[in-house]
């Protein structure tokens, strides 16, 4: 007799949550504890698991003790370790103990806050949050909805990207007078332009013979050029085409290169495109004022997001979206079912953020990023920015005292790309290097290619990462390369 | 002194994260604990949140009992209480102490498994547990990766629908020969579809002139006709249209209306027309024997999608979507930027679950299926859903015992459609039955119009909700209708 009866089946039963949930944070804890021990990245092989499961699910419940042992021996040996120290790919996704409380606390209230009657407080919060947000990054008033603007927390930057360039393009359909003109929307980025811009302009229905990957170079840091820019929308427009949309960065993945906002939202305002600033990694960094500079010029944009799941210890996923114009979005995405009919909506006096973002369901995100943000306060949330660039510049002083290697491109935040300098003969030098340190499973780095050249990123900024743990990085970088050069 | 350096701020230190994190756990089993004492839907005004709270983030750090202070005194009152067993409405969001424990281990090792190498665990999980969830569907072998197809966890029965609809316009835009066809391509849905498919198809950028709405009526149980379907299909047709897709519901949101899958995927056949079934609510009570009926023809789909996180005890978010040619949709969604090239990906061996979805980063959200499969077994899946069926029948049955009420459609699983008889003068009647039922804090409901009437919905089935609480719903009915009819 496994089928037990509601009496005696009691799946949210408080107690047994207590005990259960507590046993859970115990192994977690003890992951954290551990989790230097396991190598960085995986070094298991295609289909592994499937070996280790069965082909069908239990007919039976099992013992949370079983599965706890499963995750230990089946699941953590295929884990790449993103809370590792010794993580420096991508970008890093922080997690923190604020972050996973704020976590626990929506998955525990399980509310589902389509609209403003369906929990008030989800959309409360997370417009109060959204400004406070915007409030540390000085974000001009036109983006606050103390101002004339207003924000909304998805889940990732292609998200929101797909979110605003929709408003844009039924802006632009509305005045054009018809769908059919879709074909002749043309969105602009630089080649270093994050590639969700380019998969969301697609899943939007803009040709992607339309979408303009404009060159950048060392001259510029691999920042996009306003003249490169004016020469093609110039050439479009002669064409017959219509610029719609324009994706500045502030940051960009492959080396944190940073887009002249101020000047290109001159070239965004002459030509009517809809500027959105991705600042998905370094926006967490412009809470710092020596580094807001890089803002500078953020009144000319329709929008800007950035990620506090990537660098502001905000446990996955969290994204930020600001907009000047939220009726935009809501003309584009709103839908007004009877099912969902109440008088706070048709009152007009509410935010109802399904018509915000993609889905109807959404989490109460924005306890977590509430949590994130008092439980640290300003004061800690600088000191984690800055000790992630301060120990990215000892990085990048350790690679430049190294005559054997080059910092390939400028740092501006936590990120360092370097390589070593090749011989002629040696054109994989950097990816074997790159391989030598990942399988060692000692740290996890990624590459990026620049202007053709491979370069090696560092990436500083897991939660746990000190100080001795880039030191260690630059001794075994520094091994592995005279391996390599012998 | 607020600013604490590196060594003294410690946001992931173990013995805090555990401490902490188990006052939290304390929190929320004291809230479930207590859940049934709150009025179910809040009883806030708009704008209460912003006069609680400053109107900027703090500077210093704030204490952990200070925050769970603010979440009783501000949060708490703003909160419509989904996981209380008197929550009626819409339909429900299963919370349990199985699919908390995932969320946590998820939210704690924090990886983002965007393709197979960024963390292996997390990509051959999912396909596991989508198999073993296809499986306990008795899904055809075409849409399991141990047969032809394959599945992916999606946030939103949206982004499935996105992902597909995109998925389909990508194939048949390449059969048409150039994207100016996309103006050309239909969209089909009952009116009783959800409205998130109107909403997927014009984000696609299909013109929303091209979404037709196929009128369903009490004569089928507003069930979508499959002869209704191809009158319009064929109109479409004879006006130069290319028909492309057409969404079938197991279990429509206002009524639990069942579309007939196996006639509709003949016409769907006949015409080419991707078939997709949203099975979002009912999906998981096909997991009984003697409901699986109801997918009957489910081998004629190309996609099929339902939501773990509505019925099926696994907190938010979390929607199953199965293809039966996983590579369409990696076609249309696919992205292959430099910054992510690595071995396994280009060895072809590996699935990249960031081809099978809007976003780049994912969380690792098969965790959260695989842990309440496993925790539960099939047995006591069932019993949670028989035991959910069993009340709305009893709860049918009660209805039907008094005169003044009548059952308006047929009830199919947990969700129960009636309404006070109205006399001619009293329009707003059922209107108001649920205002005041609502109003008094004991319950939320929900409503529907169907063919122009106004129904109360009941939807039965939060993890929480027992016999005596859908008791005690009637007999709050019973006295509220009493009331209105004096």
């Amino acid at each position: 007799m496994v089928s037990a009866s509601r009496k005696t089946f009691l799946p949210l039963d408080p107690v047994t949550f207590s005990n259960e949930s507590k046993a859970v944070i115990d192994f977690i804890a003890d992951y954290y504890e551990n989790v230097e021990k396991y190598p960085v990245q995986s070094t298991v092989e295609p289909g592994y698991l499937s070996a280790m499961l069965p082909e069908s699910a239990p007919y039976c419940p099992e013992p949370l003790q079983d599965i706890l042992e499963d995750v230990s021996n089946c699941i953590i040996p295929g884990l790449t370790h993103w809370q590792s120290p010794n993580f420096f790919a991508y970008f890093h996704a922080n997690a923190s103990t604020a972050g996973f409380f704020g976590e626990m606390l929506c998955s525990g209230f399980n509310v589902v806050g389509f609209n403003w009657i369906s929990s008030p407080a989800a959309t409360e919060l997370e417009s109060i949050v959204l400004d406070w947000m915007g409030k540390m990054l000085k974000l001009p008033s036109s983006f606050l909805f103390s101002g004339t603007g207003g924000g909304v927390l998805h889940g990732s930057t292609c998200e929101a990207a797909v979110c605003v360039l929709a408003a844009a393009r039924d802006k632009a359909l509305k005045e054009l007078g018809g769908w059919e003109n879709i074909t002749k929307l043309v969105v602009y980025a630089s080649d270093q332009t994050h590639f969700t811009f380019q998969k969301a302009a697609k899943l939007v229905g803009i040709p992607p013979s339309n979408f303009r990957l404009i060159e950048t170079s060392f001259s510029t840091g691999f920042s996009l050029s306003p003249e490169n820019l004016r020469f093609v929308i110039e050439d479009d427009i002669r064409s017959g085409l219509v610029p719609l949309f324009l994706c500045a960065t502030i940051g960009t993945t492959p080396s944190g290169a940073v887009d002249p906002i101020a000047e290109l939202g001159k070239v965004a305002m002459e030509f009517k495109l809809w500027l959105h600033i991705d600042a998905a990694y370094a926006g967490s960094g412009c809470i710092c004022p020596e580094l807001r500079h890089y803002l500078d010029g953020v009144e000319l944009a329709n929008s800007i997001s950035m990620n506090p799941h990537k660098w502001f210890l905000t446990n996955m996923d969290c994204c930020c979206l600001w907009i000047k114009e939220p009726k935009l979005l809501v003309d584009s995405l709103s839908t007004d079912p009877e099912i969902l009919r109440n008088n706070a909506s048709k009152s007009k006096a509410v935010v109802d953020y399904k018509d915000w973002q993609i889905a109807l369901s959404r989490r109460f995100r924005a306890l977590k990023l509430w949590v994130v943000i008092r439980r640290h306060g300003l004061a800690n949330l600088m000191c984690h920015i800055r000790s992630d660039i301060a120990m990215a510049k000892r990085f990048e002083a350790l690679v430049g005292e190294d005559e054997r290697f080059e910092i390939v491109v400028p740092r501006k935040f936590a990120l360092v790309c370097f390589r070593l300098k090749p011989k002629v003969e040696e054109e994989d030098l950097n990816c074997k290097l790159v391989e030598a340190i990942n399988s060692s499973g000692r740290a996890f780095m990624s590459h990026a290619v620049l202007s053709g050249i491979y370069v090696i990123r560092c990436a500083i900024g897991t939660t746990l990462t000190q100080q001795h743990h880039v030191d260690a990085l630059w001794k075994l970088i520094q091994d592995k390369a005279q391996s390599l050069l012998m």
